[in-house]
């Protein structure tokens, strides 16, 4: 027998946009045909986008879809296509009405098997149980010859189920649909996870990843071929397009390398994941140009740098917003800032609109420290009112587990928070590795290594520095990744050798910021717990550490 | 056989307080024994508090849980009652370490039985598959010759599982121990459901609730007992500490009446359900007094008479923050509304800080009526962070599902938003229920007749009211009703005789405000869909009803 050729498609689709989703697919399959492809795999619920959350419940959306892979065999067959076997994913309908998570085999203008997701993953970000009815029959098509058992995603994470049953099955090729978020990591652990699955079978597995941004996930791609006894045979990369065209050989002999990309390091993909999140939140819903405050600290120049790495420096406003108590400094490395990127950059002095408040209320100490903070935020939205640019904060994860943020301020507004998921310690990290970029490129580094170096301050009082209230960032953001990570109890932090006093300073200021994180925007995880779905705590809570 | 005294303790417990819950717990048994009880039952996971999300998986949570049940045992045992069967609701956690929503029965100092849910929901508010894993076997204990079978509230939800199991094991009563939040309506479908279990399993059914405050969930209580014939024999009415006591009978014989009270009609419990979610979110937040905006209009005045009547008048800090479109009525109605509720009432003027921020933004439009909006959100947390009283958001349902308010303004900051899940046509009806009730008891009306009855407007621009951008509110609640809450589609809506225009605007204004609603506070779900975790849908989404 001759190969069979496969195409892994890896794509970037948008929720809710069914039609434009399905024009991505049919376009895929076009490049794919061009390439010789017999077979195409594309990703877990393509059609509809994911995760679609509480759009899975509602007919209208239900019906919608299922007319959409009847339209997408249709569009195949008609444009010439009809020879190629497609396995594309959608949302499906049991006859009780109940939906499912959905591959659905195309060919000859018609659907000819499906399969169900049978592991409906219910922790971390997942509600899977909540939307979906389980499959519970393999799938196993035929392909010029060839046995190509189909999975989804969850599937391949959970021992039993569907794969153990396909190991019966003298498969050539598992072909598995994923929609597997980014975190940092992940990717070690689903090719190990999948060189297990390919030799559970004894066959290939095509692992079918998307890719984009969708609220607060990021799909990173790295769609990949390995075979049976663990050979990597091709791989796509990472946050981009790709068709991944690679020949499945008979099971007699060995099975040919395809093209390999090399993965790239923790760091460029904590980068991307970032940027990605963020670019997709902008494009999907609309925009085409943000906003945020420039205060000459890392935080804001990580983000703007980020921002234009995801839509343009051309496309970013940057706000610089000096109090009485900001230093020359700041507004120089701001500017600075703004010209490396090539943003529009703006000064706006607050201390008019201060002092009118001010002459109003006559706050002191901390609650005129988050005036000052505030005024900011009204800013910024009043300039993207005006202006039609999305407010992006610039926050971090270290901040937001301590509440060590003025809520409503200039840090935690807007539609996206880039740095959600990214402790202090890493947002330095991350700074220095994109101005190394930029060096190898030739390029000017983005970042003002001003803004890298100096003591972080909040700059809301003389002489302020974060060092203040929290203890040294290294130190603090080992104890969050224990204790909200880890979910480690104050014993195991003791045992640990972290200092009590210490230990119960950061406990009680991560307890007592739920209610600031339930107000945060959205932004990407990148961790393996992220704020948000990822972790649900009550906001009303009297538990504490002893 | 003499009859078998039982109690039925109805109690308000605080999530994560295992001490201060305990000792609830301990108080109800004694003034059950002190009423001569032999059997006391208590609601679901009333040691830990309830819902606990994600902190049942934190071992160090899980420890101080069982620990806590040792204890109470041990305690009652000190105390003398160890002769009292007690059945109480906490966190279990299976040999392998998989946490359970558990019964113990607690006697003679030790646990003698114990019962996992077995039906876990994982739909609406609920994500109990996430968190337990579920219970296998049923569990029937005798106490004083009567055999007492034992589940936990989705267990009779459901068909099947341990009542069908139950059926057969010639039950004296069957104890139901719930954590069943309050929805309007929700009383009459639990009392059917209990009847139709009660004659399943033969035997009359003790229903007992937790009540209470919990972030947006509020318990209403009412718990009650039925007889296998569907006789109403016994009820501890709703939002409050109740211990019930009823005395079961032989079986040979019919079952004696016990105490019984009415129930109240559904706008007094919507009322109690909204003014019991605002008061607990304070008190166990810590709080002693709350800060909202007074504009003179409706759901400032609705929300301003919750506070007074969950915390007291004089707890209550209203500000009217007159611009220059705001009516003279308006300042009046305010200032009269504090009054009447014995608020400390306040002026402060927000043209000064307005022609600040206009002198250096000059904002025209909307931007300008959103500056206004946004200069009093800073003002209350200005005035919060000053005085540490809680900031409370007066926006209605109508208002969070079309996105018609200016997101940061002092209708959409704060903790708490007691009318959140009250749209306004409802917020009309309950301010009129509350002054008619003040006028039954010969009070003063808490609400100025004329926020009741003049055109609702924000009052942003001259002449503004809310219809100039919104079709009126009643056919827009409707509208919304059977879009949000039935998840109809277009076609449906259609069907209905809506008006296609009206339907489309609405439509796009609920679905495009899908990120303001991530960001508002808390409030209590008085319907059966509320936003929030009852309903989750992407921020990112294309969708749209065509």
């Amino acid at each position: 027998m001759s190969a069979l050729r496969v195409a892994l498609a890896q794509i970037n689709p948008c929720v809710g946009d069914i039609a434009g989703n399905s024009a991505l697919v049919l376009a895929a399959c076009r490049q794919a045909a061009g390439a010789g492809a017999q077979l195409v795999v594309l990703p877990e619920m393509v059609i509809t986008g994911y995760p679609i959350e509480d759009l899975a419940l509602r007919e209208s959306f239900q019906r919608a879809a299922a007319r959409a892979v009847i339209d997408l065999a249709r569009d195949l067959e008609e444009q010439g296509l009809g020879y190629l076997t497609v396995i594309v994913g959608s949302l499906g309908t049991l006859p009780d009405g109940r939906p499912t998570n959905r591959a659905h085999v195309l060919l000859g203008g018609e659907q000819v098997a499906e399969y169900d997701k049978h592991h409906l993953p219910n922790y971390g970000v997942f509600d899977e149980r909540r939307i979906f009815a389980p499959g519970a029959s393999p799938c196993v098509v035929s392909v010029q010859g060839r046995r190509i058992g189909v999975v989804i995603c969850e599937d391949i994470w959970q021992e039993g189920g569907p794969v153990a049953a396909l190991a019966e099955h003298n498969l050539d090729l598992l072909a598995v649909l994923n929609g597997s978020p980014f975190e940092e990591g992940k990717g070690r652990v689903r090719t190990d996870l999948a060189r297990r699955r390919a030799a559970q079978v004894g066959a290939p597995l095509a692992y079918v990843n998307l890719w984009g941004g969708q609220d607060d996930l990021v799909f990173d791609g790295h769609s990949f071929v390995v075979a049976a006894d663990g050979t990597w045979l091709a791989n796509a990369g990472g946050f981009r397009d790709a068709v991944l065209v690679w020949d499945l050989e008979d099971r007699t002999g060995g099975q040919d390398q395809g093209p390999v990309v090399d993965f790239a390091a923790d760091d460029a993909q904590v980068y991307s994941a970032c940027v990605t999140g963020l670019r997709d939140y902008v494009v999907k819903n609309g925009f085409t140009s943000v906003v945020l405050g420039m205060s000459g600290g890392i935080d804001s120049a990580l983000t703007a740098a980020m921002a234009a790495d995801a839509i343009g420096g051309e496309h970013v406003v940057g706000v610089s917003m000096p109090s009485q108590y900001s230093s020359e400094h700041s507004r120089d490395d701001a500017a600075d800032l703004a010209k490396r990127i090539g943003a529009d950059y703006r000064v706006q002095p607050i201390a008019p609109i201060v002092e009118a408040f001010q002459a109003e209320l006559a706050l002191t100490g901390v609650a005129e420290e988050n005036l000052q903070a505030r005024v900011r935020g009204v800013i910024l939205m009043g300039i993207s009112n005006r202006e039609g640019h999305l407010v992006i904060a610039p926050g971090n994860k270290s901040e937001l587990a301590t509440g060590y943020a003025t809520i409503y301020d200039a840090g935690s507004i807007g539609g996206f928070a880039p740095l959600k998921d990214v402790d202090k310690s890493r947002v330095w990290q991350l700074a220095r590795w994109r101005n190394a970029l930029a060096e190898t490129r030739g390029e000017t580094p983005p970042i003002p290594e001003n803004s890298i170096t100096k003591a972080p301050s909040a700059e809301l009082r003389p002489g302020q520095t974060d060092q203040d209230s929290l203890p040294p960032y290294d130190l603090l953001d080992e104890v969050l990744d224990a204790y909200v990570e880890h979910a480690e109890g104050r014993d195991e932090l003791l045992a640990r050798g972290f200092d009590a006093a210490v230990v119960d300073r950061v406990l009680q200021l991560v307890d007592r910021a739920e209610w600031k994180r339930r107000q945060y925007p959205l932004g990407p995880k990148v961790t393996a717990l992220a704020f948000g779905r990822d972790r649900r705590l009550p906001v009303t809570s009297r538990w504490r550490e002893v």
